[in-house]
């Protein structure tokens, strides 16, 4: 019931101080020991015991493993730069669909999103998927200010986001950026008639 | 490195024999933790204490928790009927769409896909995916006897199986089975030119 004092007045306010020193260890522990490939699952003793932080300081801040899975995804995925405008929507796709292949594609980041998905739980998720969605709302609005009319986020979701996920998180098979490219000229196609169609895939 | 002697004939053999108990009992535990929502991941010492057996035995049949979810999912998805003849591609990938929706829209079944793909690795996400693969190939099949000309497997997973694996295992919004509906419309308005076009989803 009594409020713990800080040992310093630093504690949890100054950038780059005690507070951001002790984040960054016990996120870099994570992702550490998710990439040793031993098999087992961070817990909260194992992830603090690697960071050199006590066990209570981790149990504090993030509560369970599954907020500090969460946390992880979040400051890695934020830092994800916003798609340059090339601009038209299709340029912007491509690049966007690419750059997240390349990003799914990578052992690391394909560790962790599967690690959040499977134990930090509805945060987890939204962490993972938050700022990719983010960007391609930003670059759909950016076709509407161009006078476009592109398709919604959900469509434009349904038919490039949830394959290259899907690909990444449940087959280990390569993305290749033919692939996210060709994701994003089946959607143009399918949204506007007066572009020329042409068989992307074969059905003989 | 000596070889341990079964204490029994019957054990790993008999159907319906200790082995098949034991594994029932095991694979109801691992069902039982992970739908109590305790936030806690499901450790073999854990599974075995609520299964009721020796945490040995679960050791040296799975070897570790990510072979016992993956164990657990191949189980549980192999037990899906085969999606009935409707008589045409459209219906038949309607059906199995729906079906999957609905599946996948059960929080025990969610919660199964989310810790398989988070801790059971390369075989937890085939042993996820691995049947569904398997029946959309069927459909196809199907309609290649019928003298038709499907789309390609990877284009109807593209199109349909990655949106709804997605929507369940990335986001929080319910599946209904119009968007599973949708999904198939979409993909075949957009395999098949002589197909009539509409509008699915708004651009304004």
């Amino acid at each position: 019931m009594s409020a713990a004092t800080s040992p310093s007045p630093h504690v949890g306010s100054r950038p780059g101080g005690r507070s951001a020193r002790v984040r960054a260890a016990v996120h870099r522990a994570v992702q550490d020991l998710l990439t040793d490939e031993t098999g087992e699952l961070p817990t909260i003793p194992v992830v603090a015991a690697r960071a050199g932080v006590h066990a209570t300081t981790v149990y504090r801040r993030w509560g369970d493993v599954g907020e500090l899975l969460a946390d992880v995804a979040t400051s890695r995925f934020s830092g994800d730069i916003v798609v340059p405008d090339t601009g038209t929507l299709r340029g912007d796709l491509v690049r966007y669909a690419c750059d997240l292949a390349k990003d799914l594609a990578d052992p690391d980041t394909l560790t962790l999103v599967r690690a959040t998905v499977g134990i930090g739980g509805g945060h987890g998720v939204a962490a993972c998927r938050g700022e990719h969605q983010r960007q391609l709302e930003a670059i759909l609005e950016r076709e509407r200010v161009r006078g476009g009319r592109p398709p919604s986020l959900e469509r434009t979701t349904d038919a490039v986001l949830a394959p290259l996920y899907y690909r990444a998180v449940f087959t280990n098979e390569p993305l290749a950026p033919e692939c996210a490219r060709n994701l994003v000229t089946l959607l143009l196609a399918d949204w506007s008639p007066g572009l020329r169609r042409r068989p992307v895939d074969g059905g003989n």
